[in-house]
């Protein structure tokens, strides 16, 4: 391993770098650098290509872990820091000793590939809770969709809480990010159907064929889809509900779809 | 409407007693009360046959809203608070302007009774965070199950986390709390196979018969069902997953679940 350079001040700049990259959307839009913490988390980011630019890890603390094959690439810096200066930027749930600051990527429409004739994906449109967005990539990545689309994202995706609550999935799945309108035309081009959940002139989701090229579309929980969406939708679907309350979470919602799409698609 | 006591100081020693009954599980205990928030929750409340004691209210937020079909019970104490104590005693992000105090209801399992010839349960071991518990009875009123059991239970349901994340769903379904080896007892009393949410030994879900009798059985996403459970189980189900991360978040997979439990029921 290559000579770490040392950290032990909590006033150092780079903490206080780490710190603006955790807390602002704007500096990691400004930079195009984000934090991440964990060494599964970490290792994710490095699989899914993700450009790993500086490693920092607190040897008190970081344990059993090998950091050679994340740092096989001589431009990764290394740094060794402090207790103190661990507990200072890491989330404070978080005890394994590693962070990472790491470059995002692009999430334009034109970087999306499909493998599959048919791809599934799924669309969610300007998601906002931390939580449901982390569910909502954990599912899309058990079920190995072909992509997830964020339309009108209101959220940035590499925010420490999404980051944490997709338990890494946000660098396991292919996601695209765009305007409502530029993902339907997308799909159309692609010859991807719409499918809508929604409320109005739906079919029983147990009903509908997902063995084509499929977009399973939700919407939020306050309000659904919007219009945009509707007037594009191929099929709308509705998982028929029987209890007091006609609604359940979004993450549930899509998970339900989708592994519905699957069942019919023999996994 | 009968006349209503006024609260405006958050001296007084009702805005004491509210916190606590908030903030503190040991006071729920030891009162058999708590609180809920909101129009929708109270109303879900007294429709689930929940006892409400007191009704506080702030005029000036309150709108809209006919208190009278709530306290048709004379034994209800209806209060008018100033905003400054509604603000005090109310979530941030509460804003109708209404709370209650409520009675708890025991949950032990001979409370628990079926309509049906062959109930479809959830029982959720040892589930922590308020918004996975809240997720899980938000699926179960919308599925209908016949009943939620809450095994090893760790949480007070009556949290105002867990009343909020399942939007008033804790007064809507049937739930049974007690120690995994007395629900294991119930249910093979009541003849309900046991089919454990587990990784090994496990069949496809979408090949397994959930016609009969069924209990759907979930662990913590960190550590699965304890030995008990899988040592009784009829049954070991998997949701087959095919990405990167073998987990799906706990309230999401218990979904996938009872939802194909309907799909083969025919809702």
């Amino acid at each position: 391993m290559k000579e770490a350079k040392l950290i032990s001040s909590i006033q150092n700049p780079l903490v206080k770098k780490i710190l603006l990259l955790k807390e602002k959307s704007r500096e990691r839009k400004k930079t195009g650098l984000f934090v991440v913490e964990g060494k599964r988390e970490i290792e994710l980011a490095q699989k899914g290509s993700f450009t790993l630019k500086t490693i920092l890890f607190c040897p008190e603390i970081l344990k059993d872990f090998a950091l050679n094959p994340l740092i096989q690439n001589s431009k990764i810096e290394v740094i060794e820091i402090s207790r103190p200066v661990y507990e200072k930027i890491a989330h404070r749930e978080t005890t394994e000793g590693i962070l990472a600051i790491v470059k995002s990527k692009e999430h334009g429409l034109e970087k999306i590939l499909f493998k599959n004739d048919y791809p599934l994906v799924l669309v969610a449109e300007a998601p906002e809770k931390p939580g449901n967005i982390g569910a909502l990539l954990r599912t899309a990545d058990a079920a190995a969709v072909d992509a997830v689309f964020i339309a009108n994202p209101k959220s940035d995706i590499y925010s420490p809480n999404i980051i944490r609550s997709s338990v890494g999935c946000v660098f396991t799945n292919q996601i695209g990010m765009g305007a409502t309108e530029d993902i339907i035309d997308f799909l159309k081009e692609k010859e991807i159907k719409i499918y809508c959940a929604a409320l109005t002139a739906s079919k029983n989701y147990v009903e509908c064929n997902f063995k084509g090229g499929i977009a399973i579309v939700v919407g939020t929980e306050a309000s659904g889809l919007t219009d945009t969406w509707l007037q594009s939708s191929d099929q709308n679907l509705i998982i028929p509900m029987q209890g007091e309350i006609d609604s359940m979470n979004v993450s549930v919602s899509a998970a339900i779809l989708i592994f519905e799409a699957k069942r019919q698609r023999g996994y």
